[in-house]
């Protein structure tokens, strides 16, 4: 069982690990974001299909080409960060927000859920399973709810 | 440090929690499955809002009007489940399936991705944190992804 202390450690190094991992995604440095992955990453994101899973399962195409949609940066804000760790295993939610001019003009202006999942590995913290999503509304129309605030 | 067994222990427990859990859902036996959180669990649904968070944050009302929107049992199934789990502190995530039939008549037939994470509490696993999600479309439709298969 861990102590109050090496807890505080531990979450500190997380809260580390996500800040540089913003950082790589702000200034869309592909090599950057992936090296906070594991290569089998179980990813659930914003995007279709339900998921991305499997040995190799980390998309870097995928991450090149949704990084070159934008204009500039992107803007990432992570928001309401809850940390909850062991010495080995730990889950992170907030609720971030993410905006960014896509080239052709469309404005890209989000607040999501994100719940970040990491493991211990030779020393370093890396992200073992991601889940980012919006609600939709129940309202018959199934509109994915992208236009909610905190 | 814990040892291989002791991992597997945990994950043992934890897989009887989630089929708890599950089974109180199927026959929508509100207290069966509230017994599987804490009270102060933090929620990201599938319906709006983006959260629900805070002391006393596990919604027994909205839990008790969602089932008796259905005629008869929900099926729900859990597919693809990954446990990953320390002494104290888990993670889980799975594709799960949830059908049935609304009153008024309506079909409910969604594959959802479900992250949920457990804190072992006075020797018992609770459900700390949920993330449930479908993701939605690209397109400019901005609608959610609700008829996806596995």
């Amino acid at each position: 069982m861990q102590t109050k202390n090496s807890k505080r450690i531990e979450e500190a190094e997380i809260r580390t690990t996500l800040d540089g991992w913003a950082n790589a995604l702000r200034s869309k440095d592909v090599d950057g974001v992936i090296s906070h992955y594991v290569t089998d990453v179980v990813q659930f994101l914003l995007a279709p299909p339900l998921q991305y899973a499997g040995t190799d399962s980390l998309n870097k195409k995928g991450l090149e080409e949704w990084f070159s949609s934008f204009e500039g940066a992107i803007d990432y804000e992570i928001r309401d960060l809850k940390i909850t760790t062991s010495d080995d295993v730990a889950y992170c939610h907030s609720i971030n927000h993410m905006g960014g001019t896509k080239k052709g003009g469309e404005k890209t202006d989000i607040w999501l859920r994100q719940t970040t999942c990491l493991c211990k590995i030779n020393g370093k913290w890396k992200i073992t399973h991601e889940h980012e999503s919006v609600p939709f509304y129940m309202d018959g129309s199934a509109k994915a709810a992208i236009d909610l605030k905190p």
